[in-house]
């Protein structure tokens, strides 16, 4: 079948063949099915969606296209969790040696941040010593020695999906659930994963806006689970404002430090619960999702998640001491109050427009090629919920001692917009919508 | 605005402004902005359409984007004829000195033909001497003394328009009714036309394939002629089976020539009174379309027709006498008879299957590259409607002298599957099916 009469199918409704997503996959990889009708073809998904078949023959290409982690030889069920992005989000660094503590290996390949999201690999450079780079033996040597292991994702995995990606992010057909779901299933599978947790955020501060959309990218996301053989959890939790009350790298890597020593922020910790008892269900440690979070509890409150993040840190070449002196993270010497322009109680924090803030600070790239600054961000002192008096400060900027007064007042100025403050307290958000499993949805 | 921008804005149904259409097609013409964008574009045209003020802005944008004839120096109303291309549509080779001895100048620049539709520049060729190529100067002198020119379509005109049909035929964006009106418009009005008449053909050998959907397409570009200033016409006319009797280039001058006679077949002399009386109208020589086809009729009748046709050839370097002597027409010297398969009527004959069996013998080009031969063709001896006996020829087949057995078998086998016979005598199609001008559509 010619490449027109694929687009031309997909444009009219019908169903592709497998072999008829191989030849677009492949060619596209290879050059020989061209952008200008790739872009065509994004569009008619965008419009006429594809089905559970179609989305998962699409992943499965796009996982073959590159390089494929065999995790095989890693004793265990490898449990992958994967966040669609938020503000503040230092999940993975307070899992990752959690979960390895309560018995699930935990062999992962993150990303770097890019726009007002931060990245799990930036984090981790903020540890004086810590290396994102393992052979693959010497991940895989980690992961059995230590339970746990986290490195750059390799430039040649999933490059159909690269590709395709960039394309879709020029020509408007970025926001299609099959394609967002395949891409990031796509990525999890040459990942190697057995089974995978998805942390799907919703609300103004996430990609998807509306829990009805989120739930549905969720949906895609588990059927694609589902038909590839890999059970997939996907969890659907609040992003109406940032995630804790860090946005920064060495900032964040403090505060999942805080959380494993026990004195997290209540939403951080209870996100981290609710996902890793997800992850120890699959991964054979637990058999329900509440002796999963007893397991949790205790592996924080006895040291032994702390024990193991600095394990963890010691293995990569990290300094292990962070685990009880966050001061040895870097510092930006030069911090500034954003004060409360009124009385009341904070109604709502823009999580974009924190992550803006924070990448203007350098926290964050504006573009790939932008260089960050691991030491700056922010810290929020208020969150939703809580009283405020008029001049009393809502969070601190942390920044480069170089930085221009100027646009250090443009930042503080932004920071201040994101916070509303209302005259009554909100009645408190839930952080966990709904949990979706291939048996359906449960909303909480 | 971003062309990503412009893009998301149509894929969510909005209405670009005149600036965001110009920005689009000077971008894409010029290259700055990529195929890739560019189809993703068309495709989500083809899903959440055009308003009748972007389609005009659009089609003027194109029309701009390349040289513009200037016919202002050349008396009264200029009106051109355009077809939405069919098999056998001889129709220019008539109406144009037909016209022209009813008092409308005929300036007119016309096409090549490609796969299984013909074109009157090729058509014009096969007229010993007959010159397609005139300086504008030449052009608009013979129109002002002769009353009608036609010449080949200048390689500079809607280049943007040009580049643009290129992309949607391997993106699968030619089907929408939008890009196809203006596509057809934007020529018309680089052409320098004050009004247009447009043959808009429905039924199995159209490209339209229903008359509903003519219907919208005829809409959309009467719509754009009033938008832009151009009072515009649209005769919706049957192509269920080929027009006349002839398919191929000299075998169609010779059917032009008889139809000028005043002994053509019904349907082409009747289409050529309906698509003329309404040219006459709209050039100001008549008042109603039905004085203006009595003026039609009287100039066959008179031989005033017949007299401009080789007034005409001879001022384009052509041998006036084919006017007399069709023989004087290059003649494909191997003829070879197609016979019906049984007793009955013809019950239908497929166009597109007669025009590629045209194609197969010479007369049509199968890629832009391809060499045609001016003298080989198909003459149809039965058409719709008409009893046959078994063994009786349908149709003929003028072949060159070259031409392999096998290939003649098969063309001819071709020919014969082409006619339906039937056992009963088919109800008569109408030839015309309605006429929509801006005040709406009328059905016959």
């Amino acid at each position: 079948m010619r490449t027109v009469d694929m687009i031309q199918k997909k444009r009219d409704g019908g169903e592709l063949t497998r072999q008829e997503i191989s030849a677009l996959i492949q060619g596209y990889t290879q050059g020989t099915i061209p952008d200008y009708q790739m872009s065509a073809w994004a569009m008619a998904v965008y419009f006429q969606g594809m089905t559970a078949r179609e989305t998962a023959d699409l992943t499965l290409e796009m996982a073959a296209s590159g390089e494929q982690m065999d995790l095989s030889s890693i004793r265990g069920v490898k449990v992958d969790k994967h966040s669609t992005g938020g503000v503040g989000d230092t999940v993975t660094l307070v899992l990752a040696p959690l979960t390895a503590a309560a018995g699930v290996p935990v062999a992962k390949m993150s990303g770097r941040g890019l726009g007002h999201t931060g990245g799990t690999i930036d984090k981790l450079e903020a540890i004086p010593g810590f290396t994102v780079e393992l052979t693959r033996d010497a991940f895989i040597r980690q992961v059995n020695e230590h339970g746990v292991a986290v490195i750059s994702q390799s430039g040649n995995v999933t490059p159909a999906d690269k590709k395709l990606y960039g394309l879709r992010d020029v020509t408007a057909t970025v926001n299609s659930i099959p394609l967002i779901a395949s891409s990031i299933m796509s990525k999890k599978i040459a990942s190697g994963a057995d089974a995978i947790v998805l942390d799907v955020k919703t609300g103004s501060g996430a990609f998807m806006k509306t829990l009805e959309d989120s739930v549905r990218l969720a949906e895609a996301m588990v059927s694609i689970g589902t038909e590839v053989g890999r059970r997939t959890v996907a969890v659907i939790t609040d992003m109406e404002e940032p995630l804790g009350t860090a946005v920064g790298n060495a900032l964040e890597v403090r505060l999942a430090v805080e959380t494993l020593q026990g004195r997290g922020p209540k939403d951080l910790e209870e996100l981290c619960l609710e996902l890793g008892s997800h992850m120890l269900v699959l991964g054979g440690a637990a058999d329900t999702a509440s002796t999963a979070k007893e397991k949790l509890k205790e592996a924080i409150a006895s040291g032994a998640a702390l024990r193991k993040f600095k394990e963890f840190v010691a293995a990569q070449g990290g300094d292990p001491a962070v685990g009880d002196n966050p001061e040895l993270l870097p510092t930006a010497s030069r911090q500034r109050e954003v004060p409360a322009a009124a009385d009341g109680y904070v109604g709502h924090i823009t999580a974009e427009e924190i992550g803006v803030a924070a990448m203007e600070l350098g926290a964050g790239r504006e573009t790939k090629e932008s260089v960050i600054d691991l030491s700056v961000g922010i810290r929020l002192l208020k969150k939703v919920g809580d009283p405020v008096r008029r001049g009393e400060p809502l969070a601190v900027l942390y920044a480069k001692s170089t930085e221009d007064n100027a646009k250090l007042d443009s930042i503080q100025e932004r920071v201040r917009l994101a916070y509303r403050i209302q005259s009554e307290a909100a009645e408190p958000r839930k952080l966990i919508h709904a949990v979706i499993t291939k048996d359906g949805v449960t909303y909480r």
